[in-house]
């Protein structure tokens, strides 16, 4: 049986940086979907014990990307780090969906949310095949981190 | 008198790079908010004659994102460039809408959709202001832009 | 007999976007790196017929860089495009140097210069495989580059 | 006085994500030249206490680079972090200049090696000024880094 009482949302710390600001001293629009995707990826690395390089190379499982969305709360800058939160929102047969929100690390104010939908697929056929079926392990604790999800946000 | 009869719908061609692509032999999915904003931004300095350099740095005018959208419908490789439309989707008192179509400049396969929405303010009151009118100048050519997409989609 | 009568330097023209830009209002020092391997790139693909996805994929080629190094000489906006000249400066057994050269392509202003040097392999050996002889149909045109770049600087 | 003799090394750990990569499945060259900038920023804001956008937003002083080069030895891919060592290897009366070492943090192998150097200016004019002096905080950090750099080389 899956444990969820000692389950706490993944929140992936970034450090914002010069290189992410544009002319108007904010962070250009364009990094909040590298944003989203790298706290995404440090769940499965954290989480599910998976990265993409490795589920790609090693395994021969794809996992593109069918839809991204993002709203932008307040502008973000250097001077405070982001608690970018994520949250898997759905779990369906091959596809995964997540929720992120984006809050500045000291000021704790709102700054972003966004949300994600990969699907599974066979990494060589990732030109044109169809899903496959989200193997066991990864989905089992996809599934908790989803019951965590749906607990917390009750 | 705006004259819609020749208008033709304003398409970005972006050649696809090395440097665009991850391990999957694909364009990596953060690639493609970077390509939507580069079209917008050309359809603004073609159409409108204006940048977002300019518009901040010599005329204090804003426009940050309030939300994006991207919809991937087949994966995108350098092995021809995209085709990046971009219609002026709404235009309010202080936002517009932009709605954006990827297909392949070859194969004329649909690659992305998306659409994107800005909100005009005082620049230098970007972490704060609330929004600003659209200028006068600006707003014209935008209406006519969104003439030309109701038309052409009507 | 290889003309060399007609030849020209390559040139890239690049549109320096909004994104491109930091909060110092010039463009980021990283992006640079990508400016000049964009530019070789076009080189490649517009003088040798080659661009490096098909000749990683279709081909089996790998051309990983050995060392860069850019020179900035002004600070560069979005207010002009950048015309990125690239010259074969020098061709080896199994490598390749190239020299990059920034200008404003209105003011003629000279912005950055650059070299690079890639060094040829069986892609599939990229992470350890030595180098291999560059193919003869590249290095016919690499050489009339050279060759070119040569007489241009004589 | 100045204390050396608990002086170590700043290293900047830096995860190697999937947006890192490209086609050949190792990390793209273009991305080395970030990395370098973050590992040089990084050292600032936990050594000298600054990082660039406070210097130029709140301080009006800006650092813009002069010259960079990077060395590459073996191809990095997300399997490890990497573990990026900057050294300040020199400090003159304006300009400052970084020695950088990427290793692969669980393999301990070099994977590149860089160095960078800035000038201090007056930020608002970034676009023409000539450099000014390091102010006397930051030299004194810096200095301090630059003694323990050559103890370490002795």
């Amino acid at each position: 049986m899956l444990d969820t009482a000692s389950w706490t949302p993944f929140v992936h710390r970034r450090i914002v940086v010069w290189g992410d600001t544009d002319s108007a001293a904010i962070v250009y629009t364009g990094r909040f979907l590298d944003f989203m995707l790298e706290a995404i990826e440090a769940l499965l690395r954290e989480r599910v014990g998976a990265d993409w390089y490795r589920m790609n190379v090693d395994e021969n499982i794809g996992t593109p990307f069918v839809n991204v969305r993002l709203d932008f709360k307040r502008p973000v800058t250097p001077r405070e780090p982001l608690d970018i939160r994520v949250l898997v929102a759905r779990v369906g047969r091959s596809s995964v969906t997540f929720a992120v929100q984006g809050d500045g690390a000291e000021s704790s104010l709102l700054k972003f949310t966004g949300s994600a939908t990969l699907v599974f697929v066979t990494a060589r056929d990732v030109t044109g095949a169809g899903p496959r079926d989200i193997p066991d392990a990864y989905r089992r604790v996809l599934e908790m981190e989803a019951a965590g999800a749906t607990a917390l946000q009750g």
